[in-house]
């Protein structure tokens, strides 16, 4: 230990220090806090975002707060559903603007649960987290900063992270140590300084807009739908914010530090909207300011990237660390885990960045004529020999914008011919299951068997750190029932991936506990293809399996995606329910690998070459059965 | 003024006392507190009801929590969703049990939004409530009683009835004046003895049950489903509640009053479950009790009747008169609207003893086979001619106890031929439509045009007290839009229903204002059988139906009960979509009467007529138009 300064307390030790508490340092902090790790979070401000910043939840982001048991509480503060959003343009003749379209913020195509843009005041959606934390026992400290920090592997192996924090107005200070340390602190981050980070902007600023929030009143009909040009956006209570481009770049007397009054702001509005209307009862907020795109020189484990995508961005990508913080931290998996953050997420940014390039560059080169934006909006099977490049295109930028685009690339988590797991038992897209292995998982209906509840499969585990191992069984009683008994038996013989990382307390387990009764780092699910009323758990269902029972499922609801399938959920997966399929979930949602499910050894063979690929223990070989 | 006595300070006026707050009392009070009306409530306990008594809100109940926003609440404690009811039987030969069959607790034929019996604890649900009323600066007075009441028009015509309220303890008394007094104290009621109105029992006591509530470890497979001769329900927290038969009167030892201690119940249930084991880690409740069916003797509005049905009965009866209350209050319907209270109730009650009977009497001559069970609640078409008695008895059970079986009969509120409103207009269940006067109106998906948000037509309209009038205006720009055209301007002219009963604060009405912008007694809405993007308000809506702009829908959306429509709400009410049609919904949700939307006068001639039947003022006549 170093000596301590005379007059100051001992450092007080943490898993991690999170510095800023919006929304990437918030979910990083909850998902840890809610996992059992210990956490000094600081905060700047002296209070969450007061007004202001609306932000836009994406349909995937819905579907990620419910597996949190948080989207209730966003819900209850009834936002605004953007489910379309219409184009305004001057029209070929005359003056003023008219109608040219409107495009569906998340198409058909994509199978979303919830496919529209939830619109909510961003302090509402921290205080949601907030209040989380408390169950916790977590406070944010406000309003403190982070003053300087040091690592050091050799005075505390441990801790080796030093942190000084000061109280904004200069009064207290307090030096902790901690394993990790986050920065969420956004554009100005005086960690990413510190590590000498810079953030490229790819293009210099070229807009100038102004965004104002408040109750107004109009003749403009659309005023509840997003807009293109000027952008109007519904929010609660009756608001509708409006972003206004205030100056361009081609604008004669470009001025990037350009600013407006809210009557400058007012009158730029106005006069886009002619002929109509448009006049404010109340202002609630309004600012100006200018944009251009950014991306941090560097993704490393010691700061979060500000890649301009806001909120839904900062959410994936403290989640994506803060599973992979638990599973090296708790013991599960080998240092080196944490070196997939930073490529995963640095690549969806620059996706993102290149595709903006792109999908800018397609629409000033022509726009869309309406018939390409209804046959890419109604497109749903994906059949790619018909589609156009704008189709494609249009296609792409929905899947960005609804957040299910986001796809992570090949790695130990991600299966691909590269990956050290060479099981003939793999099952490869497209040609054996439709999951991709760092893509999300497909949604789907399935009955509960124990309760007769329908419900969604993808729901039914929470985001609580585990591995989702889901078995679709296919049909009780056939042939792929000894193949079920086999996979049953070799998982629970030592060294497999599930005897290997047993709860220390397995002894005392309540049998209330349904998700990790065996092992905190997997939860397993049965699927069959059959009517519910046909699964008997004792007679159907492995005891391992069945130890997990609320998670037996029946793939017996009709989907409209799959009108003919007889086990939809089968189908949806691109999994024959004569045979069906051990599909690897990843804590965060993502597909890891899809394996085969046959009689013998070889399907655990497989998962145990895939979790030994980023486990710290050696897995495989024979043994007797442990569980 | 009768004299004061002397010490006492005067007597304070309110528009109702409430005595007893369960379901009952606190939905009447909740309604009336929303729209304006001054409560006194008061309950003989000093808390809400603690723990045990847990019930089921019947799938028609969500729809009705929900219309009033208060579904969201009460989802918020997790309650357990009943799917499924499971049939355990002693097997043809051998001993013990063995589930002989399943029946869906809403099966498919039944168009219900939540398909499920949703169980909570009754305390919690009457929280909600009392959270909603304390937003409405209603306190329920605790623990107070009623100790005498007297009516007496000629004291005060405009507060005729005197209530005396005493606290329990003796201590503090207080004497009110109020427009109408309300019992909700159940089966031991003051209010009813004073009147001498007492309970019919249609049968004597013939079971004595006991109900427990406990954590419980046992194999039975079946413990997170309904039983049939033992009752076994999940609850929320990992309980489940079982009711268990412990006498008969055909037991030689039959004795209605019998008890059982804990260990009783206890071993009553183990016994039934064989050969399977149950043990209770955790007993949270039970309570022993006789059961036979009662009816109050008279329905009046002094009282509320206890009909044995519970919490949804409860709900149904108070919502019934509330918004009969509010209609008479506010100047809008004859006070004779009143009468229709009481015929409306019993006759539900009434039929669903007599349904009581027949179901019992059917099941005791066979029990039904399994495809019948199977037939019966696949069944969506409701072809009559293969149903034998028992799938017909089936279905009705099915109705009632989902809560979409309750029905009024004809009176001036749901039409009939024998109707006043004699015009030729009207549309007739089954020839012209499949909505029927006196039943609820059929749930159904549509698209709202101003922010193409995908919505529940029958949830658009809150529980506000006003009568809904639901346009179904056919296709935008075709011959129906003559008729839409005249519908608006004759609902406009003088004397007109809408006319008739005008805000008094018509000018001074926020834009905001989008259900009752010109009359406290209607909201107007109007449903296109057309694509939402087909459809312009500013070109397509009358100036009348536009201003209530988040009311215009879109009949757009697919519905797999009418997969082959183009317009599937229309074609689910039964209404043509080339020719529309105008719905009558009474503030409760169920239809009044069903009107051709014609060119010319007819349409609104026809709903002069309806409302006039019931309303204070004489509709109707030929004058300007005054909106």
């Amino acid at each position: 230990m170093e000596s301590q300064p005379p007059g100051r307390p001992s450092p007080a030790y943490y898993d991690i220090v999170i510095v800023g508490a919006g929304p990437a340092g918030l979910m990083l902090s909850t998902c840890l806090a809610r996992w059992g790790y210990k956490i000094k979070h600081i905060d700047n401000r002296s209070e969450p975002t007061p007004t202001g910043r609306a932000d836009g939840i994406q349909p995937r982001s819905l579907d990620l707060l419910r597996n949190m048991g948080l989207k209730s509480a966003i819900m209850a503060h009834k936002p605004a559903r953007v489910f379309e959003v219409a184009f305004w343009d001057p029209p070929k003749e005359g003056k003023g603007i008219v109608r040219t379209g409107t495009w569906a913020s998340c198409p058909s195509f994509i199978d979303a649960r919830y496919p529209f843009t939830t619109l909510l005041h961003q302090g509402l959606i921290e205080r949601v987290f907030i209040a989380d934390l408390e169950k916790q026992g977590v406070e944010v400290q406000r309003p403190w900063s982070i003053k300087g920090f040091k690592s050091d592997d050799k005075v505390n192996p441990y801790y080796p992270v030093q942190v000084d924090l000061e109280h904004v107005d200069g009064g207290a200070r307090e030096t902790v140590r901690a394993k990790y340390l986050f920065s969420g602190e956004g554009a100005r981050s005086f960690v990413r300084d510190k590590l000498g980070i810079g953030i490229t902007h790819k293009d210099p600023i070229s807009h100038v807009w102004g965004v104002m929030d408040g109750v107004v009143e109009t003749d403009f009909p659309d005023i509840k739908v997003e807009h293109g040009s000027i952008m109007v956006i519904p929010r609660e209570n009756n608001m509708v914010r409006l972003y206004i481009q205030i100056a361009s770049s081609t604008d004669p007397d470009w001025n990037p530090r350009k600013t407006a009054t809210e009557q400058e702001v007012q009158a730029s509005a106005k006069k886009i909207l002619k002929p109509y209307s448009i006049e404010w009862e109340r202002v609630e907020w309004y600012s100006v300011y200018p944009i251009g795109q950014g991306i941090a020189g560097k993704y490393t484990l010691d700061h979060r990237p500000k890649a301009g995508q806001g909120m839904n961005t900062a959410f994936l990508d403290a989640q994506n660390l803060a599973w992979k913080i638990h599973a090296v931290e708790a013991g599960f998996a080998d240092r080196a885990l944490l070196m997939t953050y930073e490529p995963e997420r640095r690549a969806v940014a620059e996706n993102l960045l290149d595709f903006d390039n792109r999908y800018a560059k397609l629409f000033s080169q022509r726009p869309p004529a309406a018939n390409e934006v209804q046959a890419a909006s109604n497109n749903t099977n994906g059949s790619a020999t018909e589609e156009n490049e704008f189709i494609k295109t249009f296609k792409e930028s929905c899947e960005f914008t609804s957040g299910y685009g986001v796809a992570y690339g090949p790695n130990s988590l991600n299966w691909s011919p590269l990956h050290p797991a060479h099981s003939p038992l793999v099952l490869t897209y497209p040609e054996d299951t439709r999951l991709r292995p760092g893509h999300l998982m497909i949604n789907a209906d399935v009955t509960r068997v124990v309760d007769a509840n329908v419900v969604h499969l993808e729901q039914q585990i929470p985001l609580n750190g585990s591995f989702r191992i889901y078995v679709f069984a296919g049909r009780p009683s056939s042939t792929t029932q000894k193949a079920l008994l086999d996979l049953a038996s070799h998982a629970c013989k030592g060294r497999s991936f599930l005897t290997s990382y047993l709860r220390p307390d397995l002894g005392d387990v309540s049998h209330h506990e349904n998700l990790n009764p065996h092992s905190l780092f997997f939860t397993l699910c049965t699927v069959f293809a059959a009517p519910h009323a046909r699964i008997e758990i004792a007679r159907d269902v492995p005891a391992l399996l069945a130890r997990y029972r609320g998670l037996v499922f029946a793939d017996d609801r009709f989907d409209h995606r799959v009108p003919d399938a007889t086990a939809a959920a089968h189908a949806k997966m691109g999994l024959d329910p004569e045979r069906g399929g051990v599909v690897v979930v990843r804590p965060d949602g993502y597909v890891g690998i899809v394996v085969r499910l046959v009689e013998g050894s070889g399907t655990v063979d497989a998962l145990n070459q895939y979790f030994g690929s980023f486990c710290k223990k050696k897995l495989g070989g024979v043994s007797r059965a442990l569980l």
